[in-house]
């Protein structure tokens, strides 16, 4: 048997019930729990783990155990499985790091400590429930492993070793480090679009016609903004001191920004967007194709069909769609659509769509 | 002979041919010129109007005058115009008002100025050139018609109706107020997403491997941070004082999320959250669907074709495809899709998606 045999997830909602089902496929035995019991019987039902009564039943026996909670409840759930399955390797799945190894560290028995080895799935999905669960989610995803000061070297090894034979793609990372990154790449996103939007509410209430001229760039922009309030406040929260820190330093780029305009420096102002859109150019789509993609522009009919059409020929050359953007004119009539393939394909899916006249113009 | 029968436009790249295009199509003669004299014969050829040789040669007999060139060049070529052509009404296309008011007025000769009414054309596309030009780039367009003081109230009534012949649809804006409004939805996205982008690539520089954290929220924040860095160097310099403010007034709703988050206040976090979602989802993606949209969450397998096939089953079903966003997980294996649909649609497209197995999930 090895250390994998057995895996205990607390919390069974899509993030768990995924876990028990990559862990299963894997060959372990899973226990399952939630605060919940109609969707523990859910999850067990779906995933067929073995349905705890309690905590301390699902973890008695497990080497692994993942809490999937909601961020307020993770940390005494944390400590109440260091303490009852006194062999086992703790971890989460939790957005922000920092701040739950200090309450761990405060709630837990001093010597259960180093067999808590934190850790975030990068992946999941804005759905949520055990019915919208699957080991795929877990699929070749980032899953950031961030050992505190006290975690014992082997448990971080075997948690890393035990991800990666889910089929994830471990990265291990400090946890001040880990909750700083997210701050610039996930949690600072989300606030300049809330705030972004928030401020035109504002406005639209002395200007009603003003989401009128609002065009494609102003919907990307605000598109985060209708993610879920309670959870974005609790993850905000919990990482405060380097949200905070992302926040300021982004303030201090727009006041450069703002100063170069009002102070009539174009060149300065045209060097800021430069340098901007070049490392945007950089940042691939995705990283299964980091090595390049190229950003094709077509334009398309607004009636229905006139996507399929065009995905039909791109399927239809082999050419897989990495990313694709409907840009609309301000009114209807017709689309321009924004298609990113890989670099390596581009040659082809340009073929593809000059044989039916679509004429794509490369932007990228 | 109507007021619009004889029309000139000067610049002919994108937006100027488009215009010279859908005014032939109304019915007028149209003339065209532009500085660089092979851009005139390209656009020429294409929109089969009568080349002219210098801009006194092209407006000389012009009803209306449409300058659509560079923001940097547009006032001294209307001040031109309004000498050239005597009689003539003359607009332009740039997408900021009051600054440009400021300097034909300070260089048209001042029993001309009246016969000056600046719009701005709400629509186009980031292409270039007159080879991408099209009567229907008009089509249904919000035509800002921006009169300052001096406007004559009949040449104002005569160019909105000239832009209405055109298939555009014209909406009267004081100039100030078209620049406050423009300041908020289309200037301050664009500087919020190239300072986001650019605080990234700081931060880049020591910490190579954070972009390997940054998933779909990230790229919609940034994606304008790809624009064109001289253009966008003119229009915000144009527009200082408004675009000043909208900074302005975004660094404080920043200020105050921050203070929220780093004062441990959640609940007012959440409130903050809460109205911008309201606002998000009351924002249509297009006016045409501005009485209600809906949108649906559907997973597909990502491989060439896939998308296809979604489109095809909606396409087949004759449901209309309003938007579509590509939600990659962090790494390859399978996506998930935005699917935006007029709300009267939705039964029909859920229908349709549920016949073929792909289970949508409605978001809004």
């Amino acid at each position: 048997m090895t250390s994998a045999d057995r895996v205990a997830v607390v919390g069974t909602g899509l993030i768990g019930t995924s876990v028990a089902l990559a862990a299963a496929r894997a060959g372990a035995l899973v226990t399952g729990w939630d605060a919940d019991a109609s969707v523990t019987a859910r999850a067990a039902a779906l995933a067929k783990f073995r349905a705890a009564e309690s905590v301390e039943d699902a973890v008695a026996e497990a080497r692994i155990v993942v809490v999937a909670t909601p961020i307020p409840t993770v940390a005494s759930l944390v400590a109440a499985c260091l303490e009852a399955a006194p062999d086992a390797i703790v971890t989460d799945v939790g957005s922000v790091k920092t701040a739950l190894v200090r309450d761990v560290v405060a709630e837990a028995p001093e010597d259960s400590i180093r067999r808590f080895v934190p850790g975030h799935p990068m992946g999941g999905s804005e759905r949520s429930g055990p019915e919208h669960a699957s080991a795929s989610v877990l699929d070749a995803i980032v899953w950031a492993i961030t050992p505190h000061e006290a975690s014992d070297p082997e448990a971080v090894d075997a948690l890393e070793a035990w991800t990666a034979s889910l089929g994830a793609r471990p990265v291990r990372l400090d946890p001040g480090r880990h909750d700083r990154l997210v701050a610039f790449v996930s949690h600072l996103p989300q606030v300049a679009s809330t705030a972004l939007m928030s401020l035109a509410a504002t406005e639209e209430a002395g200007e009603p016609d003003i989401l009128l001229l609002a065009a494609g760039g102003f919907r990307d922009l605000t598109r985060l903004a209708a993610s879920n309030p309670a959870l974005w406040s609790d993850i905000l929260l919990s990482n405060q001191v380097a949200i905070g820190e992302a926040i300021d330093l982004y303030i201090e780029r727009l006041v450069r920004l703002r100063d170069e305009i009002v102070g009539g420096r174009g060149g300065d102002v045209a060097e800021t967007f430069d340098e901007a859109k070049r490392a945007r150019l950089r940042l691939a789509t995705k990283p299964t194709v980091r090595a390049g993609v190229a950003v094709l522009q077509i334009e398309v009919p607004d009636r229905p069909g006139a996507l399929a059409d065009l995905t039909a020929v791109l399927g239809g050359g082999e050419v897989n769609i990495e990313d694709l953007q409907i840009v609309h004119s301000p009114e209807g009539g017709r689309g321009t659509v924004h298609l990113t393939v890989a670099a390596d394909a581009v040659d082809r899916a340009s073929h593809v769509l000059d044989n039916v006249g679509l004429d794509p113009l490369r932007l990228a």
